[in-house]
């Protein structure tokens, strides 16, 4: 995951533009209006085609995915009145997670995990503006986070339609933060295969690479969603007048949410800085026994050694190489060496 | 300890579904009811079975064991009147702990600790629901942790049955943070022989994953307490009608346990990590010591083989082999050399 | 210091039981009744001969030594109408020190430690009911933590009897932290003495398991100074009614006093982590030294025996072996190639 | 960046003096009027050149280049009636940046980064002062961080004109902040290059000087930016009267784009350690390597040599030597514990 | 910097007493009265000189050299109406650095260091009474910290004598948080010295001890800054009506420049970690250094020497010693040998 491709913005805050990388051709527009009773869905609309949000017992859920054109984002907010800076904030994906409340709408941005991305984590910037009956989010890219909760609203009519806009954002955010759920046990996963590796047979050198590595996409995960957090404990203080007591609950329950996937993320980091230590402490016993092995076989054969150097001399006149038994006493000593130092290191537990 | 267990959840959230394993076959549901003067005691009820809790001067105490049967919770919490959220969060046994007051009642959920279990920790949810007259108490397995509860209210008239609900609920708590304190005492004991071990003889290299598994098993149980003593603060600040000011002082009493039980915790993390210390340290110190033994001998009898390789030779004038005495001065100087460095080591203090 | 003597409390916390170890065969009782006038002394009273705290402007020291009695701490308290949660708290001697306040009394309750204790930390705990005009202290063992006091209110009639019995409880509590004090004091000595030592010869390698201790130590003291302090910040926010404005001064003072303690204590924290450091440092630099002693014999010598070596080989035609001055070559040979190393090794500083 | 260069003043504080070092030969003096229709621009003013702000509607924009001369300094801030202590925290550029409300201005002082430095970071610190139609910037190096404002106010009439003094002011923090992402951009850039050569082939040893040297100068701009971010929380907590309410959303921006460069050096900094963790156990990796290279040489042909050292030997009566296949038999022999011993080390995983 | 020399304090806290070392024979006592108009300047007073600060219009500044004399002390405590704790935190020179408000007076005491010192930090307490018109100041050693501020008076009629008694006692603090800073440079230059020997040849192993020091040194620092910084922030939150709102800017001004210096501290010991992080990764690559080149030494001729070793050998039949080339095809053997082992230790990089 990499979350730093932020734009110098050193040119004019008030002239909107678009900070990110560009993944779709065309922007797509969805319009889904429910009530209880009946559903509208409308797919591929053009900027012209939005109709206002007019009917206060109708939900709208305007969703619109790729964000790169600067026009149609600023079109569309220009007619819900949307203040300056949240189009900005809208186009610029580098931004922190934040919540903002205004006169007539709630402006909520968050960080999204695509769950099924293969190796390097991928994120994605989405927002969303809630007012009185409607939703709008925006999404970066093509990766569909919400066709479930489409589906649910098309199928089940008694459920997720008798509730308000609240209700549909709330359904929205925490499909987001299924996707970091999904993410960390997934990621929980992989770690505990590495580490059951550790334990099993001698830890490649290269494992060290494979822990850092989780450990720095577990704390962009953490970077990511403790944000949003915050935002909702903002909620729970009650700076808003658009969540109604009734849903506060619901939201209060996806910062639980969040709260526990943080205690996961730093249970995991736990592990993996218990797989370091236990590396590196292998590493180390490695070591040891490398260096025993090397000083037990020195340590005996270097005197031994030297002691048939001794009689491979070549002087004159060296009285036990005459002996009779001159070569069996030879091996007779290095036998007693040898026996005494074996039981030395036995003794002291060299092994 | 295992505790991420939680299934995606990208499903509707209003469709209640059971999230965990399923520990028993049949859920069994008692019923007690008591007050100052006699007690009734219920046991194997069926949902239909369940009568109101219509008398106000009597005590309630329905409990669930096993509760992955979604039909039988929802029957019993809609009968109470309990929310949906409610019940979804007695139905996901991953839940963060949590409290959560409503106007007819208070939900209160824990993660408990089976003392008994062998090697792994094993946890299990309970949930409580607290109202005026009663109390429900939702366990996820079969272990009977209240069964000494149970009996008290049996034997005891004038004690435990005096007083309302809220008593009855703290004694459940007060039980459940007595299991982790035994949890805690178990662990120390085995910390402390392994400590031990350290300090007698040398530590075997597996010892720093018996550090490490403590370590995590005491994070975990860390992060199980902390919410449970958040939820209580949040009654000391008064946030709770259902709590009258007579009792406040019996959760706080909870309170103040999770607080020793933390600082226990930190305790012996501190006592872990100062044995890893030891470990690191004992295992340079071990090193230092095998190098030292190979560099002495290494460095002594390297150069006494040069020498005897010298006289051994073959040149057809090395002066010294056709002395006298020259074998002799030859050992005369080995002597000398190993003497010598004998004493250099020494003076150094290298043994 | 070992903290963690609590029993398993799985039985009613309703009936009253002593948790703990005995130390004293009999309580004994102490009752010390003054004025700025007069004093009165009674000593070894049995729980009868108590008699009511009945005039106002007296005041009541109650001192009990030894609590494993539970008859006698309980009717001691019913006669005071001290609250059953207290009572128990007073004979749990693995309480957590805490600050209550009832309606007619305050509960304190801390560790003590007894400084003149040789090897181990000793602790205590001492609880204390603060009256409108009687204070009751319990202490656990038979050492006598307030012998001093008891002498100034004989000897200064003036001075500490002028007071109510607020005043009488700072003399006590500051009398507990001094304890703390001396025994940092004296453990502050014993650590100089420790890492002086690493400073002038090198460090035996039990000395990190003399660090590790005092760190383990210093770690306990803290638990315990730390809730005391904190009890004290609540008396600062006002909470009681029982200490009038004018000693509140005092109290503020044993405060500032905890927080002059614990930063003494992570002062020599840091002092001891930095022995640590430094030994760790030594390690590696003695290893570096060994090694290099090592590497350089090594390196100098092998290739010598090789050469030595290969003129000790027996063809039939080795030309330098019939040279006239042949081994003066060799000597020649010898003496450049290791003065050639010995200017090496000079040169990249090997020593 | 070298961030300490503060003179001792022990002076009198009411004396003013500049500290710091001086960077240009000549202050210059810019003014700048503008409204929605028009502006003037004022080049190398001399201080009576400085006219008064006396239009409501026109927004000043008074900026110094070059702090030293103390004389220039002082006489405008009198003739804008700023308090003492204002005009010597202008002049101090050892200041910690510091938001200050007076009755008829506000103060911020920041540290601003010059990305353009090649190696070493250069800070300088600009002051602002913001009054009810005007803003005074002293700017303490020749670097222009604001050339572009400059440039936007002259083009686009309808935008940057349109808003008051604070807007301004809003524009000009943003645009220090916008220096420091640069720069953190930038060191993100150097960083993943250092890493990545440690992924690749072995890191050499001057990398953990890198590694250092980032640690810091994060260090350093955290220190800059976190007091930033602390004076607009100040304001957020509705301390001021000069940004009014429909400006505040602008304030914050700057404040959420602070957090979001802190989560980014955070990020940086966790990455550096991994980079060093990794680094250290590479050596590790490297040292077990070298160590096992060495081990195994030594361990195979020590032994061989003794066996060859044995026939070597001058004793009269060796049976073996005269053995008619005596030679090939030491072949066989030492094939033997050649193969045994790699067999050995194979079956060790040693290579 | 020793900062723990505190005596046991078990005697009555009612019984003032000094504690600390005595640095002076004799205490001094000097009188400074001063208006816009005039001064007179009192030295060597006895403590009957001392004249009641009856004129509410001139400011009186006691200063007291010396407080080992506890009469003297107490006397001028008493003319006063000092509370009594005040003049045992006065005469206890092991205070924690504090401020306390008194109907009368302001009481403010603080650790000062002497930056002169040569080798070790000395501090020194310093306490300071701010009444209406005066302020009292009680130093321990000899050494002026404020003969400066006395100068300025003495000289600068218009400036630092317009003020009233606050603006005296701020000149006083600031001119002892100048001495930190001056300590704090020093230390600096000293620190950089150090690491810059780390950078440019081989870090001797002494210098751990250094860094450790220093981390030492600055650890103590911040723990007398710390508490200062803290009264300071007291009265920002307005709890005195000592300081009226005039002179708050001033007083705030002190603590931006304690939050400075303590940043500065967190800057040296992070520069410091730094240093340390870089000795033990050199120590790591000076150990693989010298291990590579003994085992590159060790491998390459270990294996000749067994060959050389094999052709010394006296079996009776080896037929290459009777080859006719067999010496030279021993050399070629040992180039081969040679040369592929060189290839073989560049092509894996060992050097």
């Amino acid at each position: 995951m990499k979350i730093r491709r932020r734009k110098i913005k050193i040119v004019d805050p008030k002239i909107i533009e678009f900070i990110g990388d560009q993944y779709l051709d065309e922007p797509s527009i969805q319009l889904f209006i429910y009530d209880k009773n009946e559903y509208i869905e409308l797919k591929d609309l053009t900027v012209d085609d939005i109709i206002e949000f007019e009917n206060p017992d109708k939900v709208y859920w305007l969703n619109i995915h790729g964000i790169h054109d600067v026009g149609i984002i600023q079109n569309i907010c220009q007619k819900m009145n949307i203040h300056k800076l949240v189009i900005q904030d809208i186009l610029d994906t580098t931004q922190r997670p934040k919540l903002q409340e205004f006169d007539d709408y709630l402006f909520f941005s968050v960080k999204s995990i695509l769950p099924e991305s293969s190796d390097e984590l991928e994120t994605e910037q989405i927002s969303f503006i809630l007012g009185k009956n409607y939703v709008i989010s925006f999404q970066e890219k093509k990766a569909d986070h919400f066709e479930h909760i489409r589906q649910r609203i098309r199928e089940y009519k008694g459920i997720s339609r008798e509730r308000s806009s609240e209700f549909l954002l709330y359904l929205l955010l925490e499909s987001i933060v299924d996707n970091y759920e999904e993410t960390i046990v997934s990621m929980e996963g992989q770690i505990n295969k590495i580490l059951k590796l550790y334990e099993d047979s001698n830890p490649g050198f290269t494992a060290i690479h494979k822990i850092e590595y989780f450990k720095e996409e577990l704390f962009q995960i953490k970077i990511s969603i403790t944000p949003l957090k915050e935002s909702i404990s903002l909620l729970e203080e009650g700076i808003s007048d658009f969540i109604d007591e009734k849903h506060e609950k619901y939201f209060f329950d996806i910062k639980d949410h969040c709260l526990y996937l943080i205690d996961s993320i730093n249970s995991l980091v736990q592990k993996l800085e218990s797989g370091e230590n236990f590396y590196f402490s292998y590493q180390g016993h490695r070591m040891n026994q490398v260096m025993k092995t090397l000083t037990v076989v020195a340590t005996i054969f270097i005197p031994l050694t030297f002691v048939a150097g001794i009689y491979g001399m070549n002087f004159e006149y060296i009285p036990e190489l005459t002996w009779k038994w001159g070569y069996f006493a030879f091996w007779g000593l290095i036998v007693i060496l040898f026996a005494g130092m074996v039981v030395y290191f036995k003794m002291n537990k060299w092994f």
